[in-house]
Parts: structure tokens; sequence; C-alpha cells
């Protein structure tokens, strides 16, 4: 994908942002804000859904607050995105929890957990499941305050240059695969490795490592993965529907009006649906380029590997839970969600796609 | 369900409406608007879900705004909202397009399809896809703007006194449901009947129609349909999805700075995410109440049925395609985005959820 489709891809006009096209006086800026990412410049879906997001808040608020975007690197690397928010570097950050496991391993579950919820299931949790009191509190010892912004939908499993036919295969593979998900390929005999977005073309081209996981057919296709793996494999069983995230630095928060705090963080909501619809609608055409246009060759996660990914799965959270008290918390509430939700689902979601599909 | 439940749910602080409570001092009202709607007052998921708009649009404005809200029968009788806002009585409305069918027969593509897309897949489809685009003109035609603000989620497939066995048992089978499903039950030998919410119990309970189907379990619980109809059937073929709307009087709209149109526009996004959190988490708790506490039998359409009604649903559309110059281009934009999303699903959402139900 050339550049200029990243910012020909840029929707702006779908969020109603043209508004402003009308020529209104804007106010000066009482707030001049940083966002610093953990994304690639204006990469699709993660970093145009930033800019989105910057946008957002400079039309709602009439231009009181104005926000400055910057790339993985520009301002810190991706990594180091939570310390520089947290002291103030910037104001706020657009990225993942499950990149911070190592300043709290809670973290990873407000990201995506292996067979966890989907993204309409964890919405439900963090508004209505009391998910969003837990990640409030979990960030406010950093100084922080997390608001969902962006998901992916059900993310793709991965691709692999050799077939996936057995546990076996998944032995002494070296994949990028961050958080639970990582934990759970440790478990199987797999070495996991942590890499932003931004280095795992070349990882892989170098044989650095064996496998990936990124996303789904939009953005793995803007990284062109499918000149570097044979096998492209379903279903993300370790992210199925992650969230992104914007944290926000608590004190510059606090030090906005009533209507400026209420402005920023519906911004955020916006463009947290904004995203997931973005994919729905890019995912698809990727996934008739992927198959059409490369060849890709699709395969699926056999059964037995399924069922014991599933196994290993619980496994690692439950050992997670015994080790930190705050993930310990934050499981058990997810966990009443997600049993709750898997009956529903079965008569709803998934017995709907069934019928829909019904040969 | 009590009534003090109806309020006690209405979530406020979930949305982060708390702000307003640090008491600052808010603007006069430079405009002071009414919201009228398709529900009864407080009623869950939907008539709070108005509330929570009136209540944002406050809060992001500064005051600015003042939004007070008027439930079915207040101001107008629930499927007279679209005419009234249109004419100015109220400058919005909240409540869904296919009760508009009368109007335009188009109007039906934005509430929800037979067999069509699901609640990801339908704002994929608005915002990336060209949808929103055809809707924005359809309502032009009548001095109304549309903003998709809310999703019920894939709904159940309704309330029966008899088993559906066959295509036979819907013979003759009076009921309420709306939209293009109720043209499908009419192909299929039924008789569909078009109800607000408000009165399909006692229609129900007095025998004045067979059966029902209104939302799903949360919902279906809050008006006791389990009182008066024994089979609750599974999946909502008719209506994988239902999307609310908006409707604003466009002078009213075109009267606001533009900051305050951005304010509005998007507190409508907002809450659309937020009703199908609310859904996504209350519709498992209730089923859950049906199942155990009172006793519903639940039941699957029997394959034969889905695939019949599936057949009479591509019959109805395309019909519709050739009656309606308008229904014909939304009908071939829809119809595009969903050919390609099966594809992608069958991949993601349907192959995650068949994997995490795994045996």
């Amino acid at each position: 994908m050339q550049r200029r489709d990243f910012i020909k891809g840029a929707g702006v006009g779908s969020l109603g942002l043209g508004v402003l096209a009308g020529g209104t006086a804007q106010a000066k800026p009482q707030h001049s804000w940083k966002m610093i990412t953990a994304w690639p410049k204006n990469f699709p879906g993660l970093g145009v859904g930033a800019n989105n997001l910057a946008a957002l808040i400079g039309e709602m608020s009439g231009g009181r607050i104005q926000v400055k975007v910057y790339a993985a690197g520009e301002l810190v690397p991706a990594f180091e995105l939570f310390d520089a928010v947290a002291r103030g570097t910037a104001e706020m950050g657009h990225g993942a929890s499950y990149y911070w496991k190592g300043k709290s391993a809670a973290a990873q579950f407000f990201t995506s957990v292996p067979f966890g919820l989907t993204p309409m299931e964890i919405n439900g949790w963090l508004y209505y499941g009391g998910g969003m009191e837990l990640w409030t509190e979990l960030y406010a010892g950093f100084g922080l305050i997390p608001v969902p912004t962006g998901n992916s939908g059900v993310q793709m499993g991965g691709w692999f240059n050799k077939e996936i036919n057995s546990l076996e295969d998944l032995k002494g593979l070296k994949m990028r695969i961050p958080g639970l998900g990582g934990e759970v390929l440790s478990r199987a005999g797999g070495t996991p490795v942590n890499l932003p977005g931004g280095e795992i073309f070349t990882a892989l081209q170098t044989g650095a490592i064996d496998a990936i996981e990124w996303v789904g057919p939009y953005n793995d296709l803007a990284f062109g993965l499918h000149k570097v793996a044979k096998y492209y494999y379903y279903p993300g069983w370790h992210e199925p529907g992650s969230l992104l995230e914007t944290i926000i630095n608590k004190q510059a928060y606090e030090a906005l009006s009533p209507d400026l705090r209420s402005i920023v963080v519906n911004a955020c909501k916006v463009i947290s649906q904004d995203i997931l619809a973005e994919y729905a609608a890019r995912d698809p055409v990727a996934l008739q380029t992927l198959l059409t246009k490369h060849e890709v060759q699709i395969r699926r996660f056999p059964d037995e590997v399924i069922h014991r990914l599933r196994e290993l799965s619980e496994e690692v959270l439950a050992e997670l839970a015994r080790q930190d008290e705050a993930a310990a918390k934050v499981y058990s509430s997810f966990q009443k969600f997600l049993t709750q939700s898997k009956e529903w689902s079965k008569l709803s979601e998934m017995a709907y796609l069934e019928a829909r599909d019904l040969g």
C-alpha cells in the first residue's frame, strides 16, 4: 500500500469533521497537547485513528484544545509511551495496554485475552460489567486515565512459513506475539517475541523470527507480510478483538474545564467505534486482495491445536491471577462476564452467522 | 421489571457524565431542544439511551444546548415522530428508520435487513462503505439529518405459543414484526403487524395477535413477554442487529455553531456504542433469568425454515429494488458490502466463536 493511500484512507469526512470547513472563526487554543502513539505515521486504522482523534477533539472544542500527533519514534519510541505520558512529556498517548505488562500484569486484560471476549462483548464488560472501574483504578496508580479507543475486530492467527498440523509444530517456534497470547505460545514450547509493528517485517524477512501475528488483512497487507510468509492462519484465538487505548495524563486532564474533559473522553469513544467500523469495511476487501492478487494460502488451526491452546490459555490466566493481586481482581470480573456472554453469543451472534451461511 | 429498576439502570455514571457533578457554573442554554422518542419512558436500553444522549449533549456543550426528552405519546405518538421532527415540533427524535417505510421504502435498510449485516458490519457499511451518504441523501428530502444511535445486537427470533416445526406453522400467523422481516413473513403466508413496543404485551395477551418479536432477553423480559408466550425462538434472522437512529431537524441543526453541530452528532455516536454495550452486558443476564427463574423454553428455527426464509428475504429485497428507485440504490450498495463481509466473518467472528465453543 502506498503512502498516498494511507492519507486518502483517513476518512475524515466520515466523522462529520467537515463542519470545520465552514470557516467559522476558531477560538485561540487554551490547551496545546501532544499525543504520542505506538504506530508508524498515518498507519491504516491505528495511526489514522489517532489523527482522527486529534482532529475531533479540536472540532468539538471549537479549537480550545489543539492536539499534535507524533508517530512512534518521533518523540519517544513506541514502547516508552506509557512512561512518557505518566511523566507528562505528552498529555496523551494512543497504544494498547498489553504493551505495559512489565508495569502491571493486569494491564493485559484490557487489550485482548486468548479465548476471551469479542469486540462487542468487551465494551459490555468495560461499560456495564465493571471493567472500566478496574482499569481506571489500575492506571490511577501511574497518574494515568485510560479510555478505550478502537478495536481491531477478531484478528487473524498469524503468518507462518510452515503448516501448523499439530502441537509439535509450535515447539521451538520464534514468533512475534505480545501479551497473554505470547505466554500461551511459550507454554506450548514456542518463544514469543514482542516487537513494535514497524519492526516486524524485517525481523521475519531476515529470519530473526519464524512467524508473526500482527492484526488482520487490512493491516497485514499494509506491511506486506504476505511477501515474507506463506500461510495465513485463522482464527485469531489469541486476540479475539484487540482493544486500543488512549492514556491521558491525570494532571493535564484535571486542568481542563468539565466540558473539555467530557469532550476529550467522548472523542475517544467516537473514535473507538470508528476504528472498528473501518476494520469491518477494509478487512473484507484486503482479504480478497490477499486471496486473489497475492494468492495467499489460508489455513485454519486444527481442532486439536485450538483445544490445547485453550487449555493452556486457562492455565496462563489462572497462574497470572495467583501471582498478581491486581490481575486476580481483574481476572475474576472478566471471567464472570465471559461465562455469561458465551451462552448468549451462541444464541445470537454465532447462531445468526451460521444461519446466514447455511448451505 | 419495576419502574425503579428502569431508573437504576440508567447507568449515567458509565458515560463519564459525572464530571458535571463538579458543580462548575453552566452556561445559560443558547438552545433549548426537544427530543421525542418512540419508546416508553425510561425503557431499558432504548428510552434510557435517549436520556443519556440528552445528558451528554448538555455535558459536552457546557450547558449551551439543553435537551428535554419526551417518551412516546407525551408530545406525539411513537409513529408520528418522523413527521413531527420534520415540521419542527421537536428538534430531534430517537427511533428506528423502518418505522418510516410508508415515507420511503428505502428507509428500511437503515435499521436491519433479514439475513443482512451484523452490528459491527453495519457500522462498516455506514461509515466506510457509502451507507451514510445514501441515508443522508434520502432523509435530506424530508429536511432531516440521520445519525446512527444505538444497536440492539442480534435479536431473538420472537415469542410463539406453538412450535415452529415447518413453513406450514408460519401460515396464518398474525405476528408483530415490522419492516422487511414483516414482508418476509407475509410472503411465507403470515400476517405481519406493526405496533409500537408499548402496545405489544396487551395485543398478545388479548389474542389480537399470535406472536411477537420485540428485541432480545433484556427488553423482552422488561415487557414480561414470557408471561404471554411459551416458546422463545432464535436466531433473529429478521433483525441481525437493529440500528436505532437519531433524526435531527436540518434547520435546527444549521442554526448551531460548528462546534455544537459536531457535539450533537458525535454525542449520538457515543450513545450508539454505549447502547450496544449495554445490550451486550444485560442480554446474557436476562437470558439466565428467563431460563432459570421463568423456565422459558428456547427453540431454534429448523434449518428448513431458515433456508426458506432466506430465499424469501432475497425475493423481498429484489422486488423492493424493482419498485422503488431509492431502494434500488441502497440495496445495491448494501448487497455489495454484505457479500464481502460474509467471507471475512467466516474467518473472523464466526470461526472464533466456534473455536471458543469447541467441545
